[in-house]
């Protein structure tokens, strides 16, 4: 199977070591698929942001969507990923989204412990979207945000895994997701170090859509999808799909 | 007073008539700014269109906000909303948002009365978004969509009121809302017809920008604003305003 | 219009600093009719309190309603309010009730800052009765009551804005209500000091009755009015109402 | 011990078939002093109505306490019931909440099975007010209101069955509350030709009462007590208590 | 009337203590058959145990339940409670559940004090059941486990005075359940000294039991009863019930 | 790697088709061992047969988990579900829950069709158990109970057809899980022909199991843990396990 991961944020960087993560996960089970954002921004960090590069995650699915078998949206605000599942006859998945719901299967009560206080309501938010705020212990995160987001899982390590402790000890969360995508591939790094179950969202998010691909639920008699429609100003192939032309 | 008017749907005929009701209800105490999309659908119906719609959003506020006093976005979902209001220095007030809160303020509980049952769904998850879910008795709808929206409020008015009857009789709803854009002006004309009190969202989303511009909140200490940040690919005003260059 | 603001409290300095914030909202847009009660206590601060505090306030509704638009009660916990929406045919604000919906417009979460711990607990329950709790963030107020509620506005200033402080930095409120009446007009006078949008319940619930009488919604066809009934020892104004004989 | 039984609507009959209901609980274990409202409504049933009898109910209670264990108030939407749990230093026990509490000890849900629409709602409220709304099933009623409420339990007997059947076959209630007032004693005489477990509130209530007095909870070292207050316009024995002469 | 009390603890004196304190609430009203359980744990402190204890709980009631009124469960978690209730015709009450709703009549919030941290979440959960969490201030205990649970009573009495404090002066309880098989008794015993309203919950177990056997509720047309089942490998008292054959 | 999939049902023949689904789900990416309760019931279908069935599972897994990489428990109400999370470590996976969270991945909302009233009840207590019952519809089932489970997914195929398309027109759900282990299978035989996207739960729990193996959670650090505890009357293998002495 193939697995689309897209990358909101415009880093290259980011793009490859979050597929790295993928790959280690799939093995020779699937093939990961990466895709950059060629607008938008170097790392979404506000639902303003969110709200453009979601607009444009719609645009890259369409462009790829025929030759994949489920799409990753790799940032963790899931930019995009309601519209996206409302339009495409294939399984998407969240980091965030796909993080939560995880978590919910490995123990009662959960965390998000991230790098900087920029983006914790956001964090907030997401799991209030799932649903799952009764089990959510809430976010943990140093006091101010990095200096720079590229070198952060590094840096910040030993400062990462206080916060899961304190996460575990003080707030009683049993799983700890290690939010945003410059943490991709810390929780395999620190799982002796740090108490509590750890998730990766990138790796969860890769193993959902592994998931949702074996299930592979029959989209021919969707409910739901938007009716067809015109539209001004689109690229051509999100605009055909809107037009319901070739779903 | 100058109150923005964005109409996200690319129909000057809405536009024109949401405009007329905002005007009625202002008189000379406030000037309306009418805005018609240029860009994305004829009338929005999906969060896939409104992720893009709401982008677009964005734009036209960047391009008149120096000029006016308040938004208003005037599309039941709100497209746009929640970005715009993290993003810009004054008063944004969504047509959905407005109508809800006005609601609370009237009765008890209350419903959404609309001409087609494609936005059902849609409007349910406008009044999550508020917190109100508790005291919302549900949508009420026609069975079929409609051939056209154009037409909508003469053509089904007998029925809408039928369904105002519901609401109020089998929902317990104190207070209706005449949700869509095609109904603005319908409330006026119907309520004494029609059972319960009505709410036109075009006007309660004029009447409490209003509100918002009166109580004068100053932004100058505004807290959870995006960080300034480069971008890519977006348009000069509102590029220019996520860079911080000129809040 | 005229807006009827009754002060259940039974202080008239109270009433008249409530009546020059409303006025200064205002302008010539209303005249504020304000009334303060001849029964009851100098500063409600329980349920208790309002119980019986809010049975006087029907009392003086029925006494003036015939010539005003709409009723703000102007007391933190809206003694009264759900029985006076019950019972009369115009709008009727509660300054808590408007407070928190309206800071509901302007950001996503919102605190209470007030000048005592006795109501801390009865302001949280007023969030609660209008189902927000999902986006408050809680009371933060002195550890200690002040000896007098006269000047604790002045009295308290800087203690007040350092309690702002920390509703939005670190319990991250985007609005913070400056509750009760003692603070009528304090918004105002520290919002360049105090971080945050900044809510002043009086101007709110002022602000909000001028938009519901904006509205006019017709109370003609109002359902759930309760049934016309005899009783025993009501002020004949109100009695008259009860039973139906002048709606 | 005894037991201040308030019926808080002015018919007299209605307390006596309540505290018959009440003594054939109690047996020779506690005494029952009933006592008639003498000010308000023969049969409360808006929140209106509610907001004023509450606050006679606190003066009849003021009036009696020092001489009883516990208070009951009698009707169904507990008129004053948080008040004067704020107010008096013993345990105060409403019908509603006595009713739908213990119904949370026989079963995971319950219903209301009432006489007519008109509370409906109201009962609806009650249940939100506790908290358990989660395990509410829903309110049960005829369509109509009767012509009078003294006779409705033998009149409406074959129809209230016929809801009880509804509530536990449709709905998925374990237990069924028989709410209000004029049908204290049902349970007992349609429990074996109604399915699921009946609660006849009054007989809860009283039941409760007495739990509560045997714990015996020591009051002397109680939080949340209203300060001490001058009040004016109120009868003596409520001054008093709320002045914090006797408490 | 007869009440079973079972202990799912093995441990004879805890059983003591708690029908010490159960015969002193019910004198003469009631006679307390108290059973310690043979199989299972000394004293039960998860889930897990809560799985294995709570079948064993069952077995225990199909023994004894044909000369019992009504059956307390007598430990914190209530292990068995739902099945119990589902699988025999008369009450069950549980000691958890039995307090918190108890906590509920007494007073707007409650909290929970009790001597151990390992079971502050499985009290949480309790309440969770219930459906009461909104009322719940949370659990306060020690940091650090007792040697010993048999005399902690007595070991942590000034420790457990300064936690009720901390409960209700921090957290804003009005009630506080004082959690836990071990601490049966102490309620009365430092009312003088502690905040609050304090409740055992072992006597507002056997108070509700009480109440319950008092209302007579008749299982006779009791609905969700499961169907009759053959099954394997129970003793043969369960076995019949759960067959069908005497309920 | 090994996925123990335990049937808590002592039903071979059910065993043996939910292996198959998971089998055909897998393929070459893992080996499924089933096993087959050897006490209890035929099939479980109340929560007191929960409560004993649950216990036996503990049994099961405490023999087993040693030479397994995961635990699925392949009945729809996840008996033991909880307390062998608490216990064992490795990734343990209920049927209902999985089916339940893979649902939120695919869908907004969801429904939840079965092929008997009996077990109505309980599916909706195992979504709120997750905490997503906003996003849930509801159950849609026949009105009577089949003769015999057995052959059910063949019997009622069109009527359970008829069902999956009300609760998607008619309720809304955008996901619909075939609730109960004799539809095991079923969903993929349906899919054209029924709308909506379907979910098998035994699939579902399958998926989710590979999930958690290839996310491969560092059990040694793991927090919430039972403390190690003596016991008496367990099968040696668990009461090892709950001892602490080979964890």
């Amino acid at each position: 199977m193939r697995l689309l991961m897209i990358n909101p944020n415009m880093t290259d960087a980011m793009t490859g070591s979050m597929a790295q993560v993928a790959r280690d996960l799939v093995g020779d089970a699937a093939e990961i698929v990466p895709l950059t954002a060629t607008q938008g921004f170097p790392y979404i960090s506000s639902r303003a942001e969110a709200q453009i590069a979601g607009a444009h995650v719609l645009e890259m699915i369409a462009d790829h969507h025929e030759s994949v078998d489920a799409v990753i949206i790799a940032a963790f605000g899931d930019p995009g990923l309601v519209a996206a599942r409302d339009l495409f006859n294939l399984p998407v998945v969240g980091m965030a989204e796909a993080a939560i719901l995880t978590a919910a299967m490995l123990g009662d009560r959960f965390s998000v412990v991230t790098f900087s206080p920029h983006m914790a309501r956001w964090y907030t938010d997401c799991v209030r979207q799932t649903g799952l705020e009764a089990r959510f212990t809430g976010v943990r995160c140093p006091k101010v945000a990095p200096a720079s987001v590229d070198t952060v899982a590094n840096d910040l390590r030993s400062d990462l895994i206080d916060l899961v402790e304190q996460a575990t000890a003080s707030d009683g969360a049993d799983v700890v997701i290690l939010g945003g995508a410059p943490l991709a591939g810390l929780a395999r790094e620190i799982s002796d170090d740090a108490s509590g179950l750890l998730i990766d969202p990138i790796a969860a998010a890769t193993a959902q859509a592994m998931s949702l691909v074996r299930l592979a639920p029959a989209y021919g008699r969707r409910v739901a999808r938007p009716a067809a429609k015109p539209s001004k100003g689109l690229p051509a192939a999100l605009a055909t799909i809107i037009a319901g032309e070739c779903p």
